[in-house]
């Protein structure tokens, strides 16, 4: 019994403070874990009795179509004070996943101001800084002192999200600079706060993409990083929590590119059949026209292997340790580009080192199958194995290479070795991989 | 030209005002591009001329070979001051990976009161919380009013990182909750400390593995979390930017995982041709025997390819669309698995929807194959080709479904599916894509 079926079991003998006290022990990422597990109509139950703060943390990290059900279920009254307590950056988020009835349902609950709030924010793309900010920060004008900073903080900070930086702007608002918390603290109450600004003031502008905002934030070590238009003016910040959510949404997309799947990081079960079909088919047509290629190539050793069966039958294998060996160098060579640790110059250095690397995979991986193929059923010769173990050899070694070079000439010339390498590579890999096997064998057994 | 080399053409005419300036207005992620590119000697003149607090951000960031090569060049003065101003937990990052040379110039150059934080903090698995985290932050005991704690901080900012939250612990160091900055701020002066702790308050153990701790930040938003030991005593805090690291960290694993290695993140450039082969060879030769058992399969059929040549030039198109599929279904459940969106229980929904995916994409690419095999070289009649077609499709259809199954089916044995599923799915899909193509050309051709 998870620890949330064991709340709506003894729910009715608790006291509403018995039930927070239980809430609020239950760490928020097993809640969620639990959750996942409950029929709606226990979680529609259980989000009632749930604190307010835990039902906004609980409600912004359940999947789209968890938070329409629980939204388009609770009451006007609940609904209101729900939002009025949720930050605006987040409310958007929201807006912007849920039905129209839904949206439509919170927008008439919002308060004057959230509705001013959501209106200046929904202007801006969600993939930029802009739509990843929040309007709500504190600033001051450079010329006042530490003291009367602090005091405008002290009566101030209770209206923002979280206290981590001060921003200077000047009369017409434009960001001058940024004081961390931390200096604005350590500084004597008499300081003018012109004098404790950061040297280096980084920012972003509202159309910054979101994964180079992400950047910033990460290299920079920043809790928070000031969003300005192209005036120069303030409009918001964004929070490192919505970076995270940014570095979590990337790595997806990643993921998916290496699965050979057009890379859009909606989750699977919010997306229709036709949407699924529409991710996959692109890149399993093109796939498969260039494997084709791989027929023209078999054809042109068709009397080979009619005169040699035991050739057909070890094919298969010799091509997909190869495209192994081939997908193991090219994943660490995307990686290393996408982390930057890998530059085009070290090409030579990694070629050498790859040499190595290949000869001996392919000295193991042709012994191993030279003893495979002659002691296991269907057993072949000596003489026959020989054979394959060499090619495979050669083809291992032949592939680690190709897993190389793909990805570093196709970031030279400037597109994304994620998606290209992949069709590329396999094709290449199949064609040297046939080639080198059957003219391996013709070579060794005079064919 | 870049900046920096911009730079190094001009540094000769510029005062140490302009040069400040001039490395200022370079964002850091930009200063680390550029940086890359530098040769040596280039790299190690343009780090003297850097202000002190950019050559520490620019240290962290570097690869290790990088930071390496600074540290085992730059003057014990330089090394001295440089290390002075650095926070414990990053010089405890350095000297983890670092060589023993330097390892121990460091160590000379390091005040006492940072060798005694050192001995601490190494204590420590660096995978685990306190691997992480920062000895210095800052705490009150929670009698004393908000006045007073305001007081301590201001008094105490300038000896900690970052100034996040306050933290309550009694007179034994005993954590006992968290003060967002936001809201001790925000309080009256006389308020007692107790009043304002956070009801729910969150922390981690010290040996509490660092992924954890990565999910306990992100589920939670916060910008730290404190580390207790097992006698629930404060040593530390993890802060936000640690917890991106880590998610990197996880991104690379997950990354080599897909791509058939064993996951550990350390970089391309620093691991050794041996760690290289250690890394791949397992894999490579585990794949290898398994898909051996194609051979046997094929042996079945091989009569019947003498007596119909034009199956085997088509035979790895088809198991290779049939692989693919499976890869691009298998990639969305080991996702969706991952970031907790799929369940087990969804199965059967899963299942059905898949059923009419799996057609889709199966008549899409039988009809492909089909116009492929017909007219473009090497041609084969249109009976063969209708043959190649439908077979196609089943294979398709059954790999789509087998790359559904073996995920979930993994997983609820409580095994990683990102590790197992891959060699296990591609095995299975390729018996049974060889078992498909050629009863269907039996049966259809009457073979």
């Amino acid at each position: 019994m998870t620890k949330l079926e064991h709340f709506l079991a003894y729910r009715s003998e608790m006291t509403k403070e018995e039930q927070e006290e239980f809430f609020y022990n239950i760490p928020l990422e097993e809640m969620i874990e639990e959750w996942r597990k409950l029929e709606d109509d226990e979680a529609l139950h259980l989000f009632a009795d749930l604190p307010y703060d835990l039902k906004i943390d609980l409600l912004l990290e359940l999947p789209y179509q968890d938070q329409e059900t629980i939204l388009s279920n609770i009451s006007q009254q609940n609904k209101k004070q729900l939002f009025h307590l949720m930050e605006p950056d987040d409310i958007v988020d929201i807006i912007q996943t849920v039905s129209k009835e839904v949206r439509d349902s919170v927008w008439v609950n919002l308060s004057s101001e959230a509705k001013r709030e959501m209106i200046f924010l929904l202007r801006f793309d969600e993939d930029d800084a802009a739509g990843l900010m929040t309007p709500r920060y504190l600033a001051v004008q450079g010329d006042i002192t530490v003291g009367q900073a602090v005091q405008f903080i002290r009566a101030n900070a209770d209206k923002v999200e979280y206290v981590f930086n001060i921003y200077v702007i000047d009369k017409l608002k434009r960001f001058l600079g940024t004081i961390p918390m931390k200096d604005l603290l350590s500084a004597p109450d008499d300081t003018i706060i012109n004098s404790i600004m950061e040297s280096k003031s980084i920012f972003v502008y509202d159309d910054t993409d979101q994964e180079d905002v992400a950047r910033t934030i990460e290299t920079n070590d920043l809790a928070a990083v000031p969003v300005v238009d192209h005036d120069h003016i303030l409009i918001g910040i964004v929070t490192f929590d919505d970076v995270i959510d940014v570095i979590r949404e990337e790595q997806t997309e990643d993921v998916y590119k290496m699965g050979a799947m057009s890379g859009t990081s909606t989750s699977y079960m919010d997306t229709n059949i036709l949407g699924l079909v529409k991710k996959r088919v692109p890149w399993l047509v093109i796939l498969l026209f260039f494997g084709t290629i791989s027929a023209n190539v078999l054809h042109h050793y068709e009397s080979m292997m009619i005169g040699a069966a035991f050739l057909i039958i070890f094919m298969p294998v010799i091509t997909q340790t190869g495209g192994n060996a081939g997908s193991q160098s090219s994943t660490l060579m995307i990686r290393g580009l996408a982390t930057g640790e890998i530059q085009f110059k070290s090409i030579g250095r990694i070629f050498s080192r790859e040499c190595v690397v290949g000869l001996i995979m392919g000295i193991l991986t042709g012994l191993v199958i030279i003893l495979r193929s002659i002691f296991l059923p269907p057993g072949v010769g000596i003489h026959e194995g020989v054979v394959i173990g060499i090619s495979l050899m050669l083809v291992v070694i032949i592939s680690n290479l190709i897993g190389i070079l793909a990805p570093l000439l196709i970031n030279k010339m400037g597109f994304d070795p994620t998606v290209m390498s992949t069709p590329l590579m396999a094709t290449v890999i199949d064609i040297c991989g046939y080639a080198i096997y059957f003219e391996t064998a013709r070579l060794l057994l005079n064919l």
